[in-house]
C-alpha cells in the first residue's frame, strides 16, 4: 500500500511531517510518497537517523510550489497545479497511491480531493469527518466545516458517511444522533426537522436529537450536523480546551505546593493529556470522494500524521468507500438516492 | 429595589432558591418577592437560620401551580396562568417588582417574559444573553437559544443588545465579534455575509469575524451568533467541561501519588473552578424585552441565584432598557430601525 503524504504541508514544517511518515512505515506494512520540493525532502531524509529499511519505504516525488495557509483555496488550487497538495491527489486519481494525506491548507485540501477525485456514486456533497474523545469511544462528528449551507438529505448522507468510517474504532452498529438544541423531534430549525425525518426512515441506528451536552458523554457514536455548525464545534473544543488548560496551569503556578502537587500527579496529567490529545486520532478524513483524502491539522506532530497516514492506510483495507456507495445505493428506501 | 423570585422552578428545589435570595438581600439593598406555593416557601423561610432583618426583606406572594421542567413551554404558559413564573412577570408587568428571575423552565420563563412585558421599542426579537469566562475578562454572547432561525437584522440586534449588557462588566467599548468558521469578511453562510455588512456600517465597535477559537481568548467582549448556533456553543461548553474534568479526576483516582499531588494542588483546582464557574455569572438575561428577566441554569446552586439577583438589580441600575432603545432607534443609520 502507498500512501501520499504532503510534505510541504503544516505549520512545523517538512522535518516534522517526514518523521511522522517515518513512525507509520517504522511498524506497518505500507510505503510512503513524499510530495514537495525534492532537494528538501532529500535533505530532511538524509538528516533522519532512520534505518536504511525505513528510508527504502519512502519515495519522493517532486512539486515545485507549495499552496501556502492563508491563500484562497479555490483560486490556489487553480493556480498552482504543480504543489504539493494537487500532485498528492494526482498520484491518488492515476493509481500511484490509495490515499493523500495533507497538514496544509485545508481548503485546499479539500477542493483539490474534490476535484481531483470526484464524488463517489449518490453521493451529494462529499464532507469531513472527525474522530473526538468522549468519556467512553471516540465520537465521529461531520460535517466539520466543508459545507456551510447543507439541505436534509446532506445531513443524511453524512450519517450514512460517518457510520461507515465508525468501522475504524470497531464500533458494532453506530449510534448515529443528529445535533440539535432539543431532545424532542420536533427541536431545531428547518434543516434539523427535515433531516430528522429522513433519518427516521433510514436504515441507520438513529437515536434522534442529541444535544451539545451529550456530544462527549459517549452514549453517540456518530454525531451528524452542517459544516458551520460542526466547524464551530469543532474550533469551540479545540479553544475552550486550551483555554481551561492555561487557566488551570495558572493557578498552579501561582502556589508552590500546588506545584509541587501538579509534580505528582503529572503522570496522571499525561495520560489524560494522551486522551484527549487530538493527534491520537490522526486527521479528518474528506469522505464521499472516488479514493482517500485526509486533512490534518496544521499544527499536526509527527504523532498526528503517523496516525493520519495509519488511518488512511486503514480505511482502505476496511473499503470504505465500498461501504458508502453501498449504502448510499439502498438510499432508495429513503428516497434519495441520485440527489 | 424588588426583585420577584420564582422560587419553585430549578433542580434543586426551594431551599436552595430561597438560600439563594438570602445571600442576596444579605450584601445588597434589595427585597425579594418569594413567588410560589405560600406553605412552602413559609416553611422554608422558617427553617433557615437567617436573621430577622434578612427575613423582613422578604415577601411572599402566593402561586398555585409550577410549571414543571420537561412541560412545552408554550402550552404550559396559556394553561398555567397562575403558575409561579407567570406571577413572578405580573409582577413586573404591573411594577410592583422591577426583575423576574427564574431558574426553572427555560422555554417558558422566555415565553412568559416576552408574551408579559412585551418587545421594547425597535426590537426585531429579544434574545438570551450568557457571560463566559475566559483567559481575560468574560465573553457575552448572543443569541443563546431563544432565537433558532434568525435574519441578519436580529444578529445585528443582539449585538447592540450585548454591547449595552457588557457594562454590567465595566467594559470600555465592548469589541463585538460575529461567529463564524473563518476571520476573512467573506467567510460563513448567508446570514452571516449579510449580518457582516449591517455590523460593519454599525457605530457598535465591531472587529469583524470570529472563530470559535477565538471566544475563550478574552479578545473580544461581545460574540453574536443565531439561538441555533449560539444554544450548541453553550451546552458544547458545559459538556466538553463536566467530561474534562471528569476524565482528569478518573486518572488522578489511577495512582496514588497523583492522588496526593491533586490534593497538595487542590487550592489551586478550587480556585480554577470558581474562575470557569457559571455560578459566578448568574443567569442568561433575557435582553430586548419591556422590563428584567433572567434565566438561570436548571441547576443553579443559591450563588449562582444570588448573583442572578444582584446581576437583575444592577441591570435596572445601569437602566441598559433605556440604553439599548436608544441605541436601536439610532439604528436608523444602518436602515435597520424597526424591522
Amino acid at each position: 500500500m502507498q500512501i501520499a503524504l504532503d510534505a510541504m504541508g503544516g505549520d512545523l514544517g517538512p522535518q516534522e511531517l517526514i518523521s511522522g511518515a517515518l513512525l507509520a512505515v517504522e511498524r506497518h506494512d505500507l510505503r510512503i510518497t513524499l510530495v514537495g520540493n525534492e532537494q528538501v525532502v532529500q535533505d530532511h531524509l538524509q538528516s533522519t537517523s532512520a534505518s536504511k529499511t525505513l528510508l527504502d519505504r519512502m519515495d519522493i516525488v517532486h512539486a515545485p510550489t507549495v499552496v501556502e495557509m492563508d491563500e484562497n483555496p479555490v483560486d490556489a488550487i487553480r493556480r498552482k497545479k504543480d504543489s504539493s497538495i494537487m500532485v498528492a491527489f494526482d498520484l491518488v486519481k492515476s493509481g500511484q497511491a490509495t490515499a493523500a494525506v495533507s497538514a496544509g491548507n485545508s481548503g485546499a485540501t479539500l477542493a483539490a480531493g474534490v476535484r481531483k477525485l470526484g464524488r463517489l456514486k449518490n453521493v451529494a456533497r462529499p464532507g469531513l469527518a472527525s474522530a473526538f474523545p468522549t468519556l467512553k469511544g471516540p465520537v465521529v462528528i461531520m460535517d466539520i466545516g466543508a459545507n456551510v449551507e447543507c439541505r436534509p438529505v446532506h445531513l443524511y448522507q453524512f450519517g450514512v458517511m460517518a457510520t461507515a468510517f465508525s468501522n475504524l474504532y470497531n464500533v458494532d452498529k453506530p449510534r448515529v444522533g443528529l445535533l440539535t438544541i432539543g431532545e424532542e423531534s420536533g427541536k431545531g430549525n428547518a434543516l434539523i426537522k427535515e433531516a430528522y425525518n429522513l433519518l427516521d426512515r433510514s436504515s441507520l441506528n438513529f437515536i434522534g436529537n442529541v444535544e451539545g451536552r451529550d456530544v462527549f458523554q459517549g452514549d453517540v457514536d456518530v454525531v451528524v450536523c452542517d459544516g458551520f455548525v460542526g466547524n464551530i464545534v469543532l474550533k469551540i473544543s479545540e479553544g475552550l480546551a486550551e483555554a481551561t488548560m492555561k487557566m488551570l496551569r495558572e493557578e498552579i503556578l501561582k502556589s508552590t505546593l500546588a506545584k509541587v502537587g501538579y509534580f505528582l500527579a503529572r503522570p496522571a496529567f499525561n495520560k489524560f493529556k494522551r486522551r484527549v490529545d487530538y493527534a491520537e486520532y490522526g486527521g479528518a478524513p474528506l469522505l464521499g470522494i472516488k479514493g482517500i483524502g485526509i486533512v490534518c491539522h496544521g499544527k499536526s506532530s509527527a504523532l498526528a500524521i503517523k496516525n493520519a497516514i495509519i488511518g488512511a492506510a486503514e480505511m482502505d483495507r476496511l473499503k470504505l468507500n465500498d461501504l458508502i456507495a453501498g449504502d448510499l445505493a439502498k438510499g432508495v428506501d429513503t428516497g434519495t438516492a441520485g440527489i
